[in-house]
């Protein structure tokens, strides 16, 4: 049975990605060593970087004058991180209230300065993105912080916030690489891994230099950007083998067609399933339309005690990490980029199979 | 022909362990996932932790009042999340200074408190560890800090030192594992998993629960080792894979015998290499003899021209990365619990036939 894994994150890689890792496990292009066993600062490695960082650059047209950083920590660190090296002696920043994540990013914050909520979507349970003329920025904060895509609301901004001179920063954990975007609007981007990057445990930042060097008192050595933008991510060791298997995703996406190519399929995957959750009353989609995320797509049964019943025909079928957030129930089906069509078509079929014997 | 690596972290992996990670990872024990594509939430992963903790703590003997933590970061974070939660409202701590990663752990504790410097090897170019007698302990230190094993200079310390009630804190990075050890004297214990627990991009914490919940101001949420502790580390996404491949050197070495046998392995590999330098004058070793490691053997020619030309025929025989690091020059030979008995020889066989060839 072919298996289909709809999990939030960590979460499906590409195919070709994993049987290239297993290929290339024990023994590296003959170098007599796995990728895990090499030093960080030999040759095979310092290689397998560069490749990596080049790729990224080239799929996401990523400017010269950003670093590109592969940290450790996950988004959880960076909503520490961000304000502790972008307040640059200011009182605070701005941030939109989106969902679950945008609240822990404000709740870190709150830590270091001032965070002033430009909007917040709270009233209607999350699920929308305030647009722009609802927004009360501060002309003088020191950047403006939101979370184009909410992995667990499945809320997904399809617009670029126009902030002027004031430093636009994003949490695109679960919306990095599903589409293109231009880079040259942000003034830092950051992202996990476990979506649509590789494992977890590797952590990537996109910051325009001029953002660089200026970070709060007491701030750690490997929590400022600037430590690891002057030593190429080579200040500590980094996550080698993560880099590696991110490296291969980068190739897998420019042999595909890059972002422009991922997100025609992405939205043909998602659109299989909204088209069907529009034509039916069984199930129910509680995002506005015009924030239906591409890559987390939330929906209710309309008898939550159906639930189980739902949850165990899925797992029959091979159709695995369906059960929604435990902070908003339901289920929530992700379809990042290593997601295939098939699996998005298989899970629609059990989804009317399921209404016709239980609606 | 067979390689032999001898880098000091990224480091060689028991061969088994490449081998079994390299069957399972398209389809973990028929789940239809690779490691790398599980939730962390989900129940195959949440096993693949819970055995992982389990073993090592019966490898280590960890005591039922210590958490064991799996976080990221490598040691260079812990340089600076020890002061921050340890301090505890105390002034400062003390540091013993036996060399590289010694100074780099001092640096980072000043920017949280005072650091004083029980002692330091500095004055004989850190060859030695300064015995207890030489210490300058304060009573009202919140911590004592050592580095029983410094990667660089190849000196390490076999005795425990006695701080009485001030908890002792180790770097044990490069010694882990290699040899029993009694975690009931230690407050804390971390290390970066690149040497003897699996890949980079994981670090373990071993912390006495007691001296958990006390951070100073400003600590990021991921730095305050309690947020892990209380989420048996899944507050946010954990470095899966490395913690999955890190529960396979548990049980390798569980089924090797556990630490006894590790000693008494790393006893012989490292005494094949010590002895040899000991009976010849072409090659020397820069450490007093009472602080050999038995991890990272330093060497040097006794005439530095020659050291390309030893690396050149090094590399011939499938014995790599034996430069030594780069602030201390000559030969460096790591050879950790994966590396087998037949490396060193093969290392001690080309080191003969090059004095030969040369001396």
């Amino acid at each position: 049975m072919t298996i289909y894994n709809f999990s939030a994150g960590p979460a499906v890689l590409p195919k070709d990605v994993l049987l290239q890792v297993q290929a290339e496990m024990v023994d590296w292009h003959g170098s007599g060593m796995s990728v895990m066993e090499m030093s960080h600062r030999g040759k095979e490695f310092m290689g397998i970087a560069a490749e990596a960082e080049a790729d990224l650059r080239e799929v996401m047209g990523i400017p010269a004058n950003y670093k590109v950083l592969f940290l450790q920590g996950g988004a959880s660190s960076q909503f520490a991180m961000v304000p502790m090296n972008l307040l640059r002696g200011k009182a605070g920043a701005d941030y939109l209230n989106t969902g679950e994540w945008s609240k822990k990013a404000i709740k870190e914050a709150k830590k270091y300065g001032a965070v002033n909520v430009v909007a917040s979507s709270e009233d209607r349970n999350f699920s929308y993105a305030p647009t722009q003329d609802q927004w009360k920025l501060d002309p003088n904060a020191a950047y403006v912080h939101y979370t184009p895509n909410e992995t667990i609301g499945g809320v997904e901004m399809f617009w670029t916030p126009d902030t002027g001179s004031v430093p636009l920063v994003a949490d695109m954990s679960s919306t990095i690489l599903s589409r293109p975007m231009d880079v040259s609007k942000y003034g830092l981007i950051y992202a996990g891994a476990q979506k649509n990057i590789g494992p977890a445990g590797l952590t990537l930042v996109i910051v325009r230099e001029d953002l660089l060097g200026e970070p709060v008192k007491g701030t750690p050595t490997m929590f400022d950007y600037k430590t690891h933008a002057d030593n190429e991510s080579m200040y500590n060791t980094p996550p080698t083998f993560a880099m590696y298997t991110a490296g291969l995703v980068f190739k897998w996406l420019k042999a595909r067609g890059g972002l422009a190519a991922m997100e025609k399929t992405n939205r043909e995957k998602a659109g299989l399933l909204y088209d069907y959750l529009d034509a039916t009353d069984f199930y129910a989609s509680p995002v506005a339309r015009e924030n239906r995320s591409l890559m987390n797509v939330p929906f209710t049964l309309k008898d939550a005690a159906l639930d189980e019943a739902f949850l165990k025909l899925a797992k029959e079928r091979g159709l695995l990490q369906l059960k929604g957030h435990r902070s908003v129930g339901g289920m929530r089906a992700s379809i990042y980029n290593a997601m295939p069509v098939e699996g998005v078509r298989a899970l629609v079929d059990m989804m009317r199979d399921f209404e016709k014997s239980h609606g």
